[in-house]
């Protein structure tokens, strides 16, 4: 039985400030990166890869504090492992000393969601299932066992979301049928970046129709204007069915963002994305209040399970955005897809950057077979970047993610790309 | 002109384990520690020293994130620092690619607090006044400018804020002069350990009350019984008339924190403390209705001022409890007093750890002095715990904080404390 024997971090950055891709009115030049981690054991074909998605600087810091959690997965049993994801994630945010910096938030909480994510990496590469398909294929009594209920019992009990989960049960093999036949609807923000000319916005915002998405989304917030006409391009390009939803990367206090959202007139918006700080559970219900029937989206900054509750709770948004490496990884996003499921919410998951694409699609594909089921209103976020590094990139066809198959948990990439990209002495950095 | 010209981080931990001092449900085994930062400058007789307090583990990852942000520092004139704190401290949480890792919340936000707490250091020392009054002395303008509005205007504005200050502004002389002779009243947590024994619990909790201290605070939360116990005997030791709170320490989820509160009857609790998640504004608030009249403290894991504003609109508690080096320092605490008067909360600080009361006070100070004058249901937490290490330790008198005379934020240890108990090389960690 292969044990978990040490392990090692990478800080690995893109150069994409150099394009301005990703650019939006909060982030103006991020340089895509992985705080990588990965788990050796005394198999050399075994390794478990997770990693936390960061902006550039300090993902230094946030590999040093992956490597204050590792050494909690470090003489496990994969075996064993496998049995006892809910224990061993729960151990990771409950370090009496460790929580202080948090808790459960920032750094120390994404650190313990790159543990999480690599050790059910080597699990499920060990059990030779993808997750989406080994989460699928648990009990729900075995579901419920990986949930962390702490804090969020006056919103979601365990009795609540085995009823949620044994509901759906008769209907997983029906569902994952769907879901090799069709996969899951996708959206894309390839045309939006806020740094892009109207000319590249429009053409970028033609060829996804044309490849088939029916819903993309616009980075918005640098001016009132500007977003007017570019609205107003974005839907002279796209034509009337498409749907359009815009983001603005929390640039807005919670009065402006009403005012801002209400200038831009009738263009039929599907959604407003981050219009403000994303711990702001009160501001976010009134401008969701305010702004109706235009819709809020929120949750890629979300912190942890305890401010999604909230959100779920005061109604300040329309459609839950999961991020992967934001929380405290697989664990908690499964708390966090069972709330929404008891709540009625749609989650509509974040991804982008690097290899977010990789990760949070076996967290949709989670969803649609074993608890909500296909969901009418949820659609995953595609960003056509970066993926040529990863081992098992995403497969998107006609606009939607169809699920992988091979085993593992997705944020495995290739030893040549971590090498070239390691910052700062891979060859991509240190000839820049 | 004396100018900054580096800095220099220093990870120091004192062994509180060993005696289970600073015991509670939630941190069982705690080493005090500063993550602390010094600025250098090119008078070798002017250094800024500011810190994170943390629980041990850790530690070195704060004084890391520290010396990401330290640079901003670095180059800048004292004097010039003295007139623009407010663009400096909000120019360290705008660091687009770091905030990624926050967003101001957490390892990268407690950083901020550091380098803008020693900052001002820095400043008071220059200006050979101590912190508190230094503050008192800014026109109301002046103080405003500090404050960064992003995210709070919809629940106070600039004008908001100018009316406020200007309001007090002519009790200052008489505010300070009260505060000169009075000092401002503390309350005790030393007698209410989790670790101590029942016998040392009344004998010192009798001793509270000797020294003056109208206020002691138990922690709670291990057990209901061990929580009705300890308070009985607390209430027989102190008597009828000196207040006594509790303090859980986050143990609780929503609907347990009410019922456990309504389990211990009526002794006439004060405040509960941290009932539970720090960042569940709506739980708060929950629980504070339910267990009326008993009222609702917290905020020393407030991580910033969006989760205060929202607290203060949520009527999540009736103490804020802000702490000097959770959030982005002075600058963020500013924000956060001013809120609480215009909601009409009183602010009654957290302190103990390691050099919380020494920060602190000044805080306080400068609110008895310049915001909300001496507010009746003000308390500032003391806990005799490791002031000889520093080099303005607080003066406490009768159980109350005389105002420090001395320059500068109260941040600076001894050298000898520093070297001593230096992580993991210091004397007192190399014997051990």
């Amino acid at each position: 039985m292969p044990k978990v024997t040490g392990f090692r971090t990478v800080d690995v950055r893109f150069p994409t400030s150099r394009g301005l891709d990703g650019s939006d009115a909060m982030n103006k030049e991020p340089d895509y990166s992985a705080a990588l981690l990965i788990l050796e054991t005394d198999d050399p074909t075994l390794e478990g890869h997770g990693f936390v998605f960061t902006c550039g600087r300090g993902n230094d810091l946030q590999c040093d504090m992956i490597e204050q959690l590792a050494p909690y997965a470090v003489g496990r049993d994969v075996a064993d492992l496998a049995t006892s994801m809910g224990e061993f994630a729960r151990s990771l945010v409950r370090d009496s000393q460790i929580r202080w910096l948090g808790p459960e938030k920032g750094v120390t909480q994404m650190a313990a969601g790159a543990v999480v994510n690599a050790a059910w990496d080597l699990v499920t590469k060990h059990a030779k299932k993808p997750l989406w398909k080994f989460l699928s294929d648990l009990t729900p009594e075995q579901i419920v066992e990986l949930v962390d209920f702490r804090y969020i019992t006056d919103a979601l009990t365990p009795a609540e979301a085995l009823e949620i989960l044994r509901k759906t049960e008769p209907q997983r093999a029906a569902n994952e049928a769907k879901l090799r036949a069709e996969g899951l609807p996708a959206y894309t923000t390839t045309p939006g970046w806020l740094g892009y000319t109207d000319e590249k916005m429009v053409r970028l915002a033609k060829e996804a129709v044309a490849a088939g998405y029916t819903l993309i989304k616009l980075k918005c917030g640098g001016s009132l204007e500007d977003d007017k006409r570019r609205l107003r391009l974005a839907r002279e390009a796209v034509g009337p069915d498409i749907r359009i939803a815009i983001d603005a990367n929390q640039v807005w206090d919670v009065n402006q963002a009403i005012e801002w959202i209400k200038g831009i007139g009738d263009v039929n918006l599907y959604w407003v994305e981050e219009p403000t700080n994303p711990d702001d559970v009160l501001g976010h219900a009134a401008i969701a209040k305010a702004i109706a029937p235009v819709r809020v989206a929120t949750g890629e900054h979300g912190m942890n399970r305890i401010l999604f509750k909230q959100m779920l709770q005061a109604k300040s948004f329309s459609f839950m955005q999961i991020d992967a490496t934001r929380v405290a990884g697989v664990n908690e996003n499964i708390a966090n897809i069972l709330m929404a499921a008891k709540f009625g919410v749609p989650v509509c998951p974040h991804a982008g950057g690097v290899g977010l694409c990789e990760l949070v699609q076996h967290l949709a594909m989670f969803d649609s077979v074993a608890v909500t089921g296909h969901h009418a209103g949820r659609v995953v976020e595609f960003v056509d970047h970066l993926h040529e590094h990863f081992v098992v990139p995403t497969n998107i066809q006609n606009a939607r993610y169809m699920p992988p198959v091979e085993p593992g948990a997705g944020g495995e990439m290739y030893a040549q790309s971590i090498a070239d990209f390691t910052f700062p002495h891979g060859k991509e950095w240190a000839s820049a």
